[in-house]
């Protein structure tokens, strides 16, 4: 029984999973790694997004990871074959497949925007595999830049978050849109403004809660101590913030130099 | 006499010098190259802003130019050096140096805020030179990340425009400040929003047109025929909008692969 999970992201956007895990997981010891001082992967080329997972990878497993989670919808467009090589035996979770069951399992759902980053969009990867496992559904994609650097500053102004998630919403079709996949684990931090800009008709899909409840419906289980350890390469008080918001608890924060 | 000045930036930023030089200059031929593919230099390692940089000098000095402008406070900062030796004996202008030059030569002012990309912060090259040339100058630096982006996003959204660059320029002593240095050349595209928000009592400075008055007072005259050859390394809606809204006429835009 796996009991001890290696999460990664390029920044505070993974702990959108890791919150959606402790949830689901109680018991679940965590080892959560931050890449900040690469942040964000979004705009970095494949190559680097492939480079800076495949060493996080290798790192987390190291530590004793049993299972490692790719909190971050860039590295697992760009970077899932890399990081199960790194892995090796070690299964290896992502944010984006999870997401194409749960739509393709969804036989409600034909129209489903999609927002995220550069990297991921460019990666074309949500069309390609719903293609092959939903060849139904629709999906609109707009690459949305600003939102994960916003995300990673921690601007706690709400209604400049507001105004800028309605700009990028409204280049949807919004009004035949049934779902929308935040495809950056970094939006699901302003969820809630999400849902109050697009309306009660639009289900918001939050890719750790796709992840964590698949996971549970797999009948997986994690009978740890519930520990976490948390680890970033640069210090940063907007991780330190946007953690302790999300987790609701002060967080033990350490700088690591991850080995080359 | 000079007439082929080429000029560089990450992005959009540097049409604001350009603006200002072809106000002061009608006549000056230009030759403007943003690197778009690589924008924006402010979160990049100084070892890739110089590479870019050398790159890019190197190519403008092939096309004819007779004076090299980098357009670009990042590459001012981290790249300055470089872009000289790539030169060789064609004289280069920056946007940081002029700008040092004209608060050392105005006694009245003592207390300066200063913002601009994490690169051009960090580099830390504003208080360095200051302590040199203007020791009376007290010097307040904020790193404003999301500012460029947001530009180069042509997000022209005013409340949103003007909610973020509150939200910056309320951390800094306002009170106390007598001037405002926009030490990234993309944020004089949001000149009268920041006035709007510093108010009446704190000078607003935009590097291109401290740069622009300078080479006036200075005896510079530029007597081609008021060309302008432009051209991006990744074509971008983005850039080709603002270009057109600054310049107030079309752009032509070519796009091109530097030489490596």
């Amino acid at each position: 029984m796996v009991t001890r999970i290696g999460m990664f992201d390029s920044g505070v956007g993974g702990l959108t999973v890791l919150n959606a895990f402790r949830k689901a997981f109680p018991k679940a010891d965590i080892h959560y790694v931050g890449d900040t001082l690469h942040m964000p992967y979004g705009d970095k080329s494949p190559e680097k997004i492939q480079e800076f997972s495949r060493q996080i990878a290798r790192y987390l497993c190291s530590q004793g990871a049993e299972l490692i989670v790719i909190a971050c919808n860039s590295a697992s467009s760009w970077a899932y074959q890399e990081v199960c090589d790194a892995a090796g035996p070690i299964p290896v979770l992502d944010v984006v497949r999870p997401v194409v069951r749960f739509l393709a399992n969804s036989p409600q759902l034909t129209q489903v925007g999609l927002i995220g980053t550069r990297a991921t969009i460019q990666s074309g990867i949500y069309p390609t595999l719903l293609k092959a496992a939903a060849p139904q559904i629709h999906v609109e994609a707009l690459p949305t830049p600003l939102l994960a650097p916003l995300v990673e500053e921690a601007i706690e102004l709400r209604e400049l978050n507001r105004l800028l998630i309605a700009h990028y919403i409204h280049q949807l079709n919004t009004e035949s849109i049934q779902a929308l996949v935040l495809a950056c684990t970094h939006y699901p931090v302003l969820q809630d403004i999400f849902v109050e800009v697009v309306g009660p008709n639009i289900q918001v899909l939050n890719p750790g809660e796709v992840l964590a409840e698949e996971c549970r419906l797999n009948g997986m289980n994690f009978e740890g101590t519930g520990s976490l350890r948390c680890e970033i390469t640069e210090y940063t008080q907007a991780f330190e913030k946007t953690a302790e918001r999300l987790l609701g608890q002060p967080i033990q924060l350490k700088t690591v130099q991850l080995p080359a």
